[in-house]
């Protein structure tokens, strides 16, 4: 008996990337994919790469009959989707916007889907709040020291996110001939990922109470985040390593590599390697996701493979690119 | 029970890319991954991809208790190892070098495994030599109409690489700050995969006779190849188009696209997209693939699922990176 | 005693090219940079590498105190522009677009600038069709032949350019996420600079009655084209390489290579590199140019320069980027 | 009467962005190239955009007959190469190793050759040790707070490189397959070129007393940097803006942005890009250069000029790529 899943949002990035997922995940059926501006219009006139995959189309209709629903609509839609759209009783709701990501905006009802973070709430949730992609990869940066309290200086971030990471609109700073080759700085210490980073480390290190500095910067690659990340720590190196292992040991998403890393170890997997290094009195750590993937929509699946007590990796076994 | 698969160059490019199909493919267990340059080195020391998906270390031994075996060496290096090691009767081997392509190195033993033209004969096969990938990439624009003897003027062919069709030799042309952002041609009119190409027309369509002019060019991204054919044809694009279509029917792999295509909806994938237009007198051929795959390690395991009765799709629904 | 200089449609593609190469040319002063659209604000806003080069701004007035203005807006506006507005006896034009390239439209008025093959009809003319990109790329590979009257047979061209081609018009096609690390086939057949370089090579070759076989293609680079060509040819290679050397002997910008050629030769300078091989019956021949320099702008500097006695190379001295 | 230059080194990227800025250059005349690897060939042959450009050949012959000798060895062999050789007296040389930029190393002898930290001790020298890359792009950030004293507290820079700055030797992550749309950290807290920028800032601000934490990352372009700074500062962003301005009014290569930048804008020309902004207490600062130009050979001649009483930005006026 398969779980019937239904997508919000099917024609934009994380609704192709729930796609390209779900149509080779054993345990799912999709029931239908919901795109006001597509409807009528086959999958696969959108996202081409699913050419051969899928006979699928875009709908303008929601429908009951389903187990979980996904909203990959933007952010600010998501609830607007909502308010308009009663869902019924009993379908789970993973909503990848940041809408219901805060606890003001949360309420009791959604649950802030990080595994890493949250598994055991996620597994009991009906209703998720898909974490930012920034977000994901600088908390597995950063977990497990607050997860002990040990996070008790200012952190400093420089983060690069592929291009991927602004959407499929149009604008000049994702034009080919702007950004291939380039680098940029954008939202310079005020990123919004900063508040529902600030919350999963003050809920785990309640008296965490120092600056988050986070640059974010604009690359030239269409997936993928590197995080840079450094603090003072009285830990040594090997010290944080075990913390680091330990706090990931069961999860199977996340390793800590003692190798540098870079980036094309992750794109096009669920996974984020995390490295740790020790610098005279600084914890330099490096964490690395695909922004799409765990970012998004790979995490979503993971959310609902959880919720649903499936095997959490099902479905996310996924060929990295590699090159 | 799983087929027991050996692998033997295991540290290259296609070598790594066996194992990150074979990783996940639920009827294979692998049981060895030779490499005399890296043995004893963990498989994610030199697939850093892999890091946190196996465990696996290279090895320097052989063992006999397989029932498949991957050559990923290089081209010479395929009949060399065979004159070197007896393999038992009983396994079967697929080789990716171009060492048994050609029939008169083939024998009556080795079997030419482009399924789309073979799917037969790789089923009863022990040995296959598996094709180039722009053999591969042209064939699959050529095929159809081969197959109907409907082949009768001078085919021209430019087809552009990616970086990984060098493999992972350090050289000029693979260098980044060389390669980034640039175009260039090389074996103009002399590239070795003319000869397969050659024997798979002929065998299909013997009276032909006329020169294949293939430009082959190097391209500034690491996968996939595109190459963009014609040739005189008294076809309508109606019946060219229908007579694709039904050749690859049963094929699961290769896929006619009615709308252009590019490079993009088949890199990391198994899949070849053709797209066919008339002009003028002309048949317009594209045909899209992604050299390490169906160029490559995702064919030979296709040919494996074959030789041994499995799905031929299995362990190859892969996600596409899109992005 | 400096020319004196206008710029209509100074905030396009073409428009930049135009300023980075003249704020720099000793011998131009630049009057006046039209744009209806950035009227007011700075030159540097819009051309950001500009910046601390120039202070001057954008106007929506045109003044009649020029020697020279250029027509740097898109097909079609070119002609509207001079419908609309009446420039004055004596001030020369140089247009970029295709509005008076063809015989049809040019008339006894304007001539088609491309001096390596109307260098002496450039020097007297007031009024300057500027050639297309493509159509430079390859009539460059193609003049020494046909002013020989050694065009004989089919020409098959294969050309791949950046995205500059395409300009600064947001489209799907340019889109960093679709685009990086792509490739794909447009206007097969159908690329309209046909229709200029079959005009060149009547003029030079009138007998010439062949096919032109044109696949341009899309790269993912942003500067630059590469054209691959081959036609039959009983000239040997000694011979060929002889009649393209003294073709373009006195030519400053166009250079004959006897070794394998790659685009970023020239991306960011006037030239042209074309090499020449010899293939059984046929002659290969490869030609690269810079799109937005050779291609437009910087090729509409030098139509200048011959149009006003300069040197034909001065403000064209230009570094390559070179990686 | 034309400075006359020899240049050893001359097929490495330092030595080949010289040619590429010399043999423009209107009041030098280039004497020699040094290389031992390729004495005898064409410089074209090597740098093969300067195919058309130049005739020169390289040397394995030194001669006396210069004014100006640049250095353009690895580091370490600059030392060597000039124990080994005996320069004559009177002529000028400029090393782009790292050899003699620290003072240990400099003695009384040479002069660290950052036109915007030492322009009149440079117009003076006979000897310059020409700045690093980064080093230069993190100072051009700094030295204006600095020369005011008002650098106070720990100084968090992250700094992203193209290729070329890891020269032309292969590696494997220059290799283009690794490289591509790819992004790692090294060396974290531990790049040489720490050392310069330290002693520059204690010159200026000997109370300077704060660590310097570094994180330099390899970009998957060819050419730049981009540096993201930030410390605290009591300044507002308009009296910040000021000083910056200030510092860098009279000199030419260096401009204060009141807008964001990014890397391209500086590709391919001497120029610097500096941007301010104040955050809560903190100043931000993003710096950009060409890693080969301002980095290396552009800041080179820029000293040579100096020296010589040209105009600072003779030979420089570089068309930027822009794309």
């Amino acid at each position: 008996m398969k779980i019937k899943a239904g997508i919000v949002g099917g024609a934009g990035y994380t609704g192709g990337e729930m796609l390209r997922i779900l149509v080779n995940h054993a345990s799912v059926e999709i029931k239908f994919v919901h795109s006001n501006s597509n409807a009528g219009n086959l999958i696969s006139d959108v996202h081409t790469d699913l050419f051969g995959d899928t006979d699928l189309r875009f709908t303008d209709m929601l429908s009951d009959d389903i187990d979980v629903l996904f909203l990959c609509v933007g952010h600010g839609d998501a609830k607007k989707f909502l308010e308009a759209n009663k869902i019924a009783e009993g379908i789970k709701i993973i909503d990848l916007s940041q809408d219901f990501r805060l606890a003001a905006n949360a309420g009791n009802k959604w649950v802030y889907g990080l595994p890493e973070l949250n598994r055991d709430k996620v597994k009991q949730a009906s209703y998720i709040a898909n974490p930012g992609c920034f977000a994901t990869c600088i908390q597995l940066g950063l977990l497990p020291l607050a997860a002990k309290g040990l996070l008790k200086s200012e952190v400093h971030i420089n983060a690069t996110t592929g291009s991927t990471g602004a959407g499929q609109g149009l604008s000049t700073t994702s034009h080919f001939s702007w950004r291939n080759n380039n680098l940029s700085v954008y939202k310079a210490f005020g990123h919004q990922h900063l508040n529902e980073i600030g919350e999963s480390l003050s809920m785990l290190n309640p008296d965490f109470d120092q600056t988050i500095s986070f640059i974010p910067q604009r690359g030239d690659f269409a997936r993928g985040i590197l995080a840079a990340m450094y603090f003072e720590s009285d830990l040594t190196a090997v010290e944080a390593q075990d913390i680091y292992e330990n706090y990931y040991a069961e999860h199977p998403y996340t390793h800590i590599s003692n190798k540098n890393i870079d980036l094309k170890q992750v794109v096009n997997t669920n996974k984020a390697l995390v490295h740790v290094e020790k610098h005279g009195n600084k914890l330099f750590v490096v964490s690395i996701i695909d922004n799409l993937l765990k970012g998004a929509s790979g995490q979503a699946v993971q959310n609902m493979n959880l919720m649903f007590g499936l095997e959490e990796t099902e479905g996310l076994r996924l060929k990295a690119v590699a090159f």
